[in-house]
């Protein structure tokens, strides 16, 4: 299962023991070493096998975490960070053991700033938390990657969503960090204003460096106001080059859209067997807008006029909350819907992204990929990023279908390269994409390790992701 | 004038006759090393003094940048990188001296990719041609720093201007950059997609570097649609809190505001004086919204209801081109308007960013801090971004003057900070701001140091800019 790329890192059994000895002595209860707290601590989400730390220490202060970080960096010993372990690629494995440092007990919000549509909080804050934290303000923070993870994490991995077509990823919503460094001191990464030229941009840095540079231990986030209305829908269409030339269509007239998201024929498929509901089984749309009363109306016609000039419709859209709900719930339990196709199947939750022009071409070949590999694999995407996942499920005890799989997963990475795209629009490299960053991004990887090594030259920062470096 | 900052780089004066004497041979009147040429390369926009490079190398393709830059650091000498000059703080100054890499001959769109809203450029090309050329697309590059500045020289400041609070900055709308890095290989820092977690982003790190970390080649940008309809308008307030105000009220209301631009009353009074208008000669809003007609019209109506509950207004506003154009060349001459306060003056541009909910506290406190030091200063300011500029016009034979100005400087950029925001919202730290920078991040900066450190060890690349390192 593309392990074959996987760097090993050399376990430093003197320094653990010690380490682990302090902790113990310093922390009591704080810093559990139970077989069952370490592996829930390693383990993953797909393919990728378990490797479990050697104790988990749960912070609940940036100083604690600068603590620790200074006690490994004298023994030697990787750290982890942890949020709420829903990666994707094996990112809070640990390959040389070590420490997970669990940040989910640093949940507060540590300030909201409403006139300036920001907020600051601690790494374990997720999402729907903070969603809810914010419900009588008027404001959300919009980026929702499906599950319900942390914000540390959701910036470690530059994650992003449904709604990134309108609102951006981690990448644009991360106003500054606070993080602990590799030698133990904490940073601020930038001020509070919106817009910054002051010297290289550590935060965007620090985003998407999967806890290889530092540990995050606080993030101010922007937030948006709640649209005074919102309306969405669902669109059929003949083909999925009819679909994706909607979503091209619909970006390009200017339409503000908030969600363009694409199912195709095996989706939709699972999706009312799933929720017991009757769409089209071939590829829709599933759109929303934001804005006031009359823009989202205006926004939904817009829509439907250019998915008709592609065959799409009929286009039934509601501005009903009750009814968007039903909708979107349909579109969330995508991943259960696949899932329950093949019962007691594992699943592998690819992540590719390509400029939108190749999007069509790209799931067409994939789709062809997937018949003639003879795999069960539903297709959802981020349409108007032109990101879309493949979940492939497979009986992880038939060799030959895990075979067939890791070969169709390589392929598709390269396919998405190929088309001058990105092996992960969301789920970041981690252990499992090591060898295809060298493929897209070759000599450039280099740079990116001189930065690693410039920032932690004692490589104890999550070691084993991203690129491999010499032990 | 806060030149204490201004980091010495040893002049290596054997390195630089030798490599002058090997591109005179090489390149021959491509190279230039006449006075006048090196004293356009090493002047600046401000009173920061000119500091000529050696010669001027004409480049006109990645080779040749990867050729110089090679050449440069065998011999362990400067290389400065040159769009139109149009920076603010000194970054094309050369105080090492040193080889000027003078882009502006790639001048090239290599590619406009519609479907995918993006293009590919040569660094030298700049934003009015880039939108020349891209005027049959129904697309546009909306970020405009007034300046007709290059398109690469923009990215590496982290350029911005009167519309980012709708469109971004340089950072939201680079999607991917070619550079020739300090050891001479050429490098791409992404994929076409417009999402992508795979491994650090060098993209981000590389804007906003100040040609300190490589030399950009060419670059990916994001395109918008050319709106259908635009409105615009001009609207007075009675006092610079109530702006402040209406501007956080718009946003807050989620009015895509496409600019909204802040004048002081010093301001308006020179742009009347410089254009023969009749505006009120109080702190005024210039607004303008872009979407289908009947949502400028809403957007202009809202914004007229917020202004209104501030005691603002009359807002007139129009959707008539050429009235629009009017307004925006009022809008846009302030610098020059500025400068006619004072014929014969010498103009100081500064540019500190706040959280929007300190601008009027930070505006109003710079307003009473120019009446106190008896200096001559307008200020304009991009508001929805808390962005401001104060142009500080000065006899520059006038030490007292020059003294008073250079503390007023010292004390604003101070102010922002101390009011979580930052000494640079989109001109750079250059030789200008390093002292500020350190003020703002502190511990921050030695980790910007150590990747300059690890990217460039031999220091060839712009030095003396950002910050000092040791020679």
């Amino acid at each position: 299962m593309a392990l074959a790329g996987i760097a090993k890192v050399e376990r430093n059994e003197a320094g653990i023991e010690t380490v682990v000895g302090i902790l113990r002595q310093r922390y009591g209860e704080r810093f559990q070493t139970g077989q069952a707290i370490r592996d829930q601590h390693g383990h993953t989400m797909t393919y990728i096998p378990g490797q479990a730390p050697d104790g988990v220490f749960f912070a609940e202060a940036a100083e604690e975490v600068q603590e620790v970080v200074r006690i490994c960096a004298d023994h030697r010993v990787p750290v982890i960070p942890f949020g709420t372990g829903s990666s994707l690629e094996g990112h809070v494995n640990a390959p040389g053991g070590g420490i997970s440092v669990d940040l989910s007990k640093m949940n507060r919000v540590l300030a909201v700033h409403a006139e300036d549509l920001d907020c600051t909080v601690e790494p374990g804050v997720t999402r729907t938390q903070l969603n809810e934290y914010l419900r009588d303000t008027g404001l959300f923070f919009p980026i929702d990657p499906g599950a319900d993870a942390s914000l540390g994490g959701m910036a470690s991995t530059r994650a992003s969503g449904t709604n990134a077509v309108r609102y951006g990823t981690m990448r644009e919503n991360v106003i500054s960090l606070t993080a602990v460094m590799p030698d133990g001191r904490l940073v601020t990464t930038a001020k509070r204003a919106r817009k910054s030229s002051a010297g290289y941009d550590l935060t965007r840095l620090l985003v998407g460096s999967e806890g290889t540079l530092g540990i995050i231990t606080s993030l101010t986030l922007k937030l948006h106001g709640i649209p005074q209305a919102i309306s969405g829908g669902v669109c059929p269409f003949p083909s999925m080059e009819a679909a994706c030339n909607a979503v091209i269509g619909t970006i390009q007239m200017g339409v503000p859209v908030a969600r363009i998201e694409l199912i195709n024929g095996l989706g939709m498929k699972s999706i009312n067997a799933y929720a017991k509901l009757n769409y089209p089984e071939g590829p829709c749309l599933f759109v929303e807008f934001h804005g006031s009363d009359a823009g989202v109306a205006e926004q939904a016609e817009m829509f439907g006029e250019v998915a008709a000039e592609y065959g799409g419709g009929p286009f039934q859209w509601t501005t009903v909350a009750e009814e968007r709900a039903k909708l979107w719930k349909a579109r969330h339990d995508a991943y259960w819907a696949g899932m329950a196709l093949r019962p007691g199947a594992k699943s592998l939750s690819t992540d590719v992204c390509v400029p939108i022009s190749r999007l069509a071409d790209c799931i067409v070949e994939t789709e062809a990929d997937i018949a003639e590999s003879g795999l069960t694999a539903p297709i959802v995407g981020h349409a108007g990023d032109g990101n879309f996942h493949v979940l492939v499920l497979a009986d992880m005890d038939d060799a030959d279908e895990l075979a067939r799989m890791e070969a169709f997963v390589d392929r598709l990475n390269m396919r998405a390269i190929a088309m001058d795209g990105t092996c992960t629009g969301e789920h970041g490299i981690g252990q499992g994409k090591m060898q295809f960053l060298q493929h897209e991004l070759g000599p450039a990887v280099d740079y990116m390790r001189a930065v690693k090594q410039a920032l932690d030259p004692l490589n104890i920062m999550n070691p084993g992701k991203i690129f491999p470096l010499e032990g």
